[in-house]
């Protein structure tokens, strides 16, 4: 899978990349991913890439030009990636939408800064996608959640443990209270029935406390 | 305001936090951060910061000790600091929720990874919250977009301009479609009337045309 990100500031993907989950599939050649700077889109000396609100208003905007000229490029060579930009009016991201993501063969992420894009960003993009009800500077960081989603589900990237857990969120939320050693810490302790052995008594207790978290999705 | 991210792997924060208001906030005084390495308050050859899981199960979870101490090390010179653990089952984040923790002293947010936490580290936390309805491998993602909603809402984080436009999204996601230069990119025209310069012309078109986001918030 080829996973794009467009930015005014890519460096702040450095260490996020150099990390976990993305540094496995870099070098497991599992996922290729490529920042590509709007900024190199842009003609004027000064590299302009935001202006101010036609009709008045607090703040600037993202041009158009450039970010239409970064996704030319990416076209000129990955001619059916998926184009999604971030932004607060898009559909609510879920994990739903990660599996679907994680199907395709290319995305770019179109990632906005502060005050927002021009309308016709938004045109341009063939989803627009929302990380949640609240507001945030950066893009980047948005699109850097939804990246580790889609990647952690691309085969080879978990190991074989991890991979089994996947099966049991599939549908809902489940979650049942896990422990490790030690047994007891500062007087709190692990259920008796987790220390047993019997494996029809340990599943029986995970099925009784397990929670569901069934918040309903909420979908722009 | 004093913000902590513990972590297994702070390095992950490097360049997200060298970047954009995370940058401007440490420069000038408006936040303090501090990144906590779990790893640190190990007391093993191996800094072993997770154990297999008791009664069997796949992957690893974060052991309760380190992390234990880790935050007794920051209530010992911060006494009142909000805990607050990344969890899928937590109260669903929103921008209601950034402005309260906006409001907090100090804050000491706690990332997992992986497979999660030892049941008792949830019992450590004053409050357990979620980014989301889609599972990531790292907590320190989430962990960064909260910061980052926090932050903005600082005294002066943002410049008086993005500021006043702040106040536009206090209750809802209110969203009119804005335009920058030029008036006419690859045939994408923008509307007449804000080019016009009649200023109520502008506010009446901007107010039929704002598309108000009312998603339901989902409470889990």
């Amino acid at each position: 899978m080829r996973i794009y990100l467009l930015s005014v500031y890519p460096k702040i993907f450095e260490s996020i990349f150099d990390d976990g989950i993305f540094k496995k599939a870099k070098k497991e050649h599992l996922a290729e991913f490529e920042f590509v700077n709007i900024r190199d889109f842009t003609t004027d000396k000064h590299k302009t890439v935001d202006d101010s609100v036609y009709g008045g208003g607090p703040g600037m905007l993202l041009k158009p030009e450039p970010i239409y000229k970064a996704l030319d490029y990416i076209k000129s060579k990955d001619k059916d990636v998926l184009s999604v930009i971030l932004t607060p009016e898009g559909t609510l991201f879920n994990q739903q939408k990660a599996k679907e993501y994680a199907k395709k063969e290319s995305i770019a992420f179109i990632c906005g800064r502060y005050e927002g894009f021009d309308e016709r960003v938004k045109l341009l993009a063939d989803e627009k996608i929302s990380i949640g009800q609240f507001i945030i500077s950066r893009g980047e960081l948005a699109a850097s959640i939804i990246v580790d989603a889609i990647v952690r589900l691309l085969p080879g990237v978990l190991g074989n443990k991890e991979s089994l857990k996947e099966e049991s969120f599939e549908n809902d939320f489940l979650e049942y209270p896990q422990y490790t050693r030690p047994a007891t810490f500062r007087g709190l302790k692990v259920p008796e029935v987790l220390l047993s052995g019997n494996h029809a008594m340990i599943e029986k207790w995970r099925k009784e406390n397990t929670l569901k978290v069934e918040r309903e999705v909420c979908d722009g």
